[in-house]
């Protein structure tokens, strides 16, 4: 399977992943999936976003009104991303099912393996939108407005990939239990010496999209002191973002900018530049951003510039279920530590449903990345940990 | 003439101009001056690469090796620029000729109108391209390395837009003597109260590309210690060379930026931005380039990151000719100042042609952007200016 996904939307420049929504290679990636589950004789069924979940029945047939458990992860990258994160759980899904075949296993309830469109937001700005979208954390008509770069909107997008959106979302209600395998992205486990881990929480994060207006002007014949220059404005605001999550030993990132007119020798009119921000409580989350928004503030009043922050999108701390980590934990003496980063499991966690996630190790932790990598043994120590712990919540006699 | 300028290339957002070369936009203006020429029975001639040139000749014909007055400017603009940069020196170059002849003046030497192609730089990035070109200050060879930002090379650009590069370029040998009119963008003619005022020299300026690498990665779960992020490391770097130029009474300007991969969610991998410097000596010039790659290159080591720094274009001070400014300054008692913005006429002087500009007041000083100004009563004296420049220069006994 890795084989085969090796290809699909790589970079030949940089060996990394282009893999956003509703393109082509997200496209291939989706036939990909089906191909893979009807190969094991499972239907998939695929909604009118691109979200795809394909049902392994038990022979009995499911009772009705039984829930079953759903494993997955996603398919699309970052610009320019790294080949784990994501595609690791959906391979990883797809083998624990030959796994636990193999084993003999017959589940006594229905395990689902899914695919969630749009979880990187790297597209429309909104991560987790597929899930988002199924468990109604976004609505329709929210979504309907999103625009990406190219001022496409998401309807057109999603139309344009031959999908329907007015075909329906997932039965999200057939969820009883979610579990997510994902790449790690952080060295807790390299420096727990293991190979897999379990997740406890995930910290609050959230976007903000900072705009700074400035006026535009000649590079060279305008005096320093005449100039309303927004660059500076904003390169004050990264520095002082960067040095505020160091102090607070928080996380604050600016790595998208657009800036107006773009020319060597005119001062831009226009900055626009997007906070990633994290921290371990919401409340250290907001202190955070207003540090930055505060500083930025009083920068601009320096510059003669202004300044307008808009919260993109902003989630909450998410605390996984803790008997159902303690009880998955206890297979294998796993640890249960905490991540940094947004995952379709947090969504479905706060839909309600009791969700875990499977870490693999991340010998050097870089994520987000051409260079994210994990070690083929550690991905196939996932692959056991996965099905073990489908294993624990199918078998004949499990709580639910 | 100025109100069927107005639309082309406008942008309907800002109000803005864009007139990049080998556009539409541009072709239409090209269109535009040629139509000009002809309605004043001038001939225009094309060259390969866009130039233009119309010749008024003297009633008796041009004596055999006789050298003409060429006046002119461009019509290209920045991205999002003003309408008066460029325009307006071709606009009152044909105006002046008007008046001219309904002043009854017949000139003893040919007075040409001239348009230079790319003196903006904003598409491949060398100013004065096309009078550099036309000059052999930049050889073929070298320009048809040029790509756009969209990779496109400079000869497929030129092709595209109807033209042909082996056609061959303007015949330089018949400028004697070249006047160039220009909004000034600066408030030195504010400061003193006229609305005109000549030349005396353009200040040394330049670009140079940095380019700051570091490591893509994740921007919630890699911790602050663990980055390479060339964000910081650029961000220095713009706040430094404001603070050098402030500092020594020179110019430096970050206004250009691309970011790789430019995801909210990633730390950059890359970070490319422009330096555009200016000084009053080719001496301050090194040493504001040097005071800011120095401090680039410590911030580097801090940040983990790596730099290299590419001189794009550089150009060092030019002088005008003095007697010609002083003998045209005695015509009217115009003040002599100096610029900081590059011209078609520096290149013109660097190659040994007699050379004078005259610069139009702008009450605001700014330029390179859609608030650039003049008012109509110092348009109409600039052109009354130019007409007697060019009566002065091309009259019967004029000092060659």
């Amino acid at each position: 399977m890795w084989r085969d996904l090796a290809p699909v939307g790589r970079s030949a420049s940089s060996g990394g992943y282009f893999r956003q929504p509703w393109t082509s290679a997200e496209s291939e990636l989706r036939s990909w999936f089906a191909e893979e589950c009807a190969a094991r004789g499972l239907a998939v069924e695929t909604d009118g976003i691109g979200n795809q979940v394909a049902w392994w029945e038990p022979s009995a047939g499911a009772r009705p009104g039984d829930q079953g458990v759903l494993t997955g992860s996603h398919l699309d990258s970052v610009l320019d991303g790294g080949a784990y994160d994501g595609p690791l759980g959906v391979a990883s899904a797809l083998a624990a099912v030959d796994t636990l075949r193999a084993r003999g296993f017959e589940p006594d309830r229905p395990i689902g393996i899914g695919v969630f469109v749009e979880e990187e937001g790297s597209r429309f700005g909104r991560a987790c939108l597929g899930s988002r979208l199924v468990t109604g954390a976004t609505t329709w008509e929210q979504a309907k407005e999103l625009r990406d770069r190219d001022g496409v909107f998401l309807a057109d997008a999603i139309n344009a990939a031959g999908l329907d959106p007015a075909q329906g979302l997932l039965d999200f209600d057939r969820v009883g239990t979610f579990v997510e395998l994902h790449v790690e992205q952080g060295r807790d486990l390299v420096d727990r010496d293991v190979a897999v881990g379990l997740a406890s929480e995930i910290w609050p994060h959230g976007r903000w999209r900072f705009d700074f207006a400035g006026q535009a002007n000649h590079a060279g014949s305008t005096r320093m002191e005449d100039r309303r220059d927004p660059m500076l404005t904003y390169a004050m605001t990264a520095l002082a973002a960067n040095k505020q999550a160091r102090i607070a030993g928080q996380r604050a990132t600016f790595g998208r900018i657009t800036v107006e007119p773009n020319g060597t020798n005119a001062v831009p009119s226009l900055v626009t530049a997007w906070l990633d921000a994290r921290a371990s409580s919401d409340e250290a989350l907001v202190t955070l951003v207003e540090a930055v928004e505060r500083q930025a503030h009083d920068r601009a009043d320096r510059d003669g510039t202004s300044l307008d922050v808009t919260a993109e999108s902003v989630s909450g701390s998410v605390a996984f279920d803790a008997d159902l980590a303690a009880r998955l934990a206890g297979l294998a003496g796993w640890p249960v530590i905490p991540t940094q980063a947004g995952h379709d499991a947090g969504i479905l966690s706060d839909a309600g449903i009791p969700t875990a996630m499977v870490f693999v190790r991340n010998p050097t932790g870089v994520s987000h990345s051409p260079d994210e990598h994990a070690e083929t043994a550690d991905c196939l120590a996932g692959v056991e940990a996965l099905a073990d712990v489908l294993a624990e919540l199918a078998r004949p006699g499990a709580p639910a």
